[in-house]
């Protein structure tokens, strides 16, 4: 059985917005993402997505609330909740939502990545 | 929206083997646990479990092999594959499992706790 060491994998990649697939866990992948500028807004109408900060500073931006993450700390975002990540510096997050989650919800533009890696 | 800042929650407990669920996250629970010492060997038999290392340094005894996880190291203990946390020192663990799992898993013991506390 394999252990994951979470900064070790970041090292592995360097594109952003970009998340890569970690682990499995029930109908969820574990995913490691870098951030840097601003996603675009949109929701999962089905399902709860947590961010979990590894490293820097992001901000989710809700309609109405701005929420800074900072090392150490996660929020889920329920389902049907539009959300606009803001990393104004880099950011390495670790994602956790089910496998059937598309990356910009339900919007698909430049950022929309099918297919994600694995490392 | 609340946001959780994992190393503050930990400061609002220190029984050891109990877990305090600490988010929602689809069907499943995101979970705080203080380790320390042996518990016992179980398995889960529908359900996939990850172990997270926030502090210190985890023992996953499984059959046939040892998983040591440090801080920032994860695994995913599949359904049915029996373990056995050790926790020589203190260890401060993520849990996320689905809301069905059981603690102690297909066995019943002193550390089994129902209606975990939510903090």
């Amino acid at each position: 059985m394999q252990k994951v060491n979470v900064k070790n994998k970041f090292d592995l990649f360097q594109d952003y917005w970009s998340p890569k697939v970690v682990g499995d866990l029930n109908d969820s992948h574990i995913k490691l993402a870098k951030l840097k500028g601003e996603f675009a807004w949109h929701k999962h109408d089905n399902e709860d997505e947590l961010f979990y900060v590894i490293k820097g500073r992001l901000l989710i931006r809700l309609r109405g609330e701005d929420i800074y993450l900072n090392e150490g700390e996660f929020v889920v975002i329920p389902k049907g909740v539009e959300h606009l990540p803001v990393a104004e510096n880099e950011v390495h997050v670790m994602l956790i939502e089910p496998k059937s989650t598309l990356n910009t919800g339900d919007v698909l533009n430049e950022f929309t990545r099918r297919d994600l890696d694995r490392i």
